[in-house]
């Protein structure tokens, strides 16, 4: 991903917090079936100097088999687009020297990919998994609310995928190149509800990401 | 991607739909620089009987070199996509043989790259692909709004890149494999402002899609 200094993120607290807002990354890799891309629900484990990406995938997908023979694999996730309207920027008004973009969070992932079968580990996973998406809800669901047999019989529906992280890049593109009062304007363009790309998310970004503007 | 019958979506235009809703595509490819991602905005055009995607990237943007020498390339774009309480069943609280999932819209283009320097063919695609995002808001911006020269220096900052189409699939995951029940469960979940995965366009897709449940 190309990623200009203004726009480039190397937080790990950032990159890990982008995950565990949009755990939905998008698993890619280029093995003996060619290019492949699977959208997989992803928890960050820190492990102390040795990150790593845990998830698990059906059996059933053939993806699986492909990364089992692979020394690398991509992992990305996308946070709040939007489209940017150059109407939006007061520059437009003045010198009319504007064009069209988009705005966009991301966080792409390389590492080294390792098939696990191992029943515990997958349950250890899955417990992790959910217990991340479901500690938000009023009424948390827990895998203990299953029959075990019905559990154990999912366990063999899927396989796990542990992702040694070797590199990890953040880029948030949120105007950070524009004049303080075309950030304004990108703010109050999104904000604005009877805009088609009225995005209240996207427009708290832009606005984190340019304080002193 | 791995799509089981229920999950699959073989018509262009709904596939097409999508693209024109959530145009800013996931652009991958494997070629010497190894697995390259960039988000980047794309246009479906029919062409009759030779579909293509078209796109521009930053001439800054390596990616684009990489591109020129390779026969295949994929396009992934990600349309609504929400997580799954399986307390949203009520099925939940009879048999509890539930597990978590997610629901997501997805297209997947596989393609030949080709890339493009003409200045007029730049010039349509920007045209177009403006028009594209700038005909839904009220004061539509125009690349003619800007002065020639600096639109013309803008035109030497990028590459042209077009791909004929080889291969299109859609997966619409959205709980068709689910009970009548779960399904008006889930439905019901994601419209539930108090629930951390509200959702109100997830909602109605789901409901679109399991239209006699």
């Amino acid at each position: 991903m190309y990623i200009p200094s203004t726009f480039s993120e190397a937080d790990a607290k950032a990159l890990a917090g982008l995950i565990s807002q949009y755990p939905l990354g998008l698993l890619i890799s280029s093995g003996t079936s060619g290019l492949l891309a699977s959208p997989i629900p992803f928890l960050y484990r820190e492990n102390e100097n040795a990150p790593s990406l845990v998830a698990h995938l059906a059996r059933a997908n053939p993806h699986w088999k492909d990364l089992a023979g692979l020394s690398e694999c991509l992992v990305v996730f996308q946070g709040a687009a939007n489209y940017v309207s150059p109407d939006w920027y007061p520059s437009k008004q003045t010198t009319h020297k504007v064009v069209p973009t988009w705005n966009y969070e991301m966080v792409q992932v390389k590492g080294v990919p390792t098939i696990i079968e191992l029943t515990d580990w997958l349950g250890g996973q899955v417990g992790e998994l959910t217990e991340s998406m479901e500690k938000r809800r009023q009424t948390p669901w827990r895998p203990g609310d299953a029959p075990s047999d019905f559990i154990e019989s999912q366990m063999k529906a899927i396989v796990g995928l542990e992702i040694r992280i070797t590199d990890m890049k953040g880029k948030w593109k949120m105007s950070q190149n524009r004049l303080p009062e075309d950030v304004r304007g990108v703010v109050h363009g999104m904000s604005d509800p009877t805009d088609p790309y009225f995005n209240l998310r996207a427009a708290e970004i832009v606005s984190s990401r340019n304080p002193v503007k």
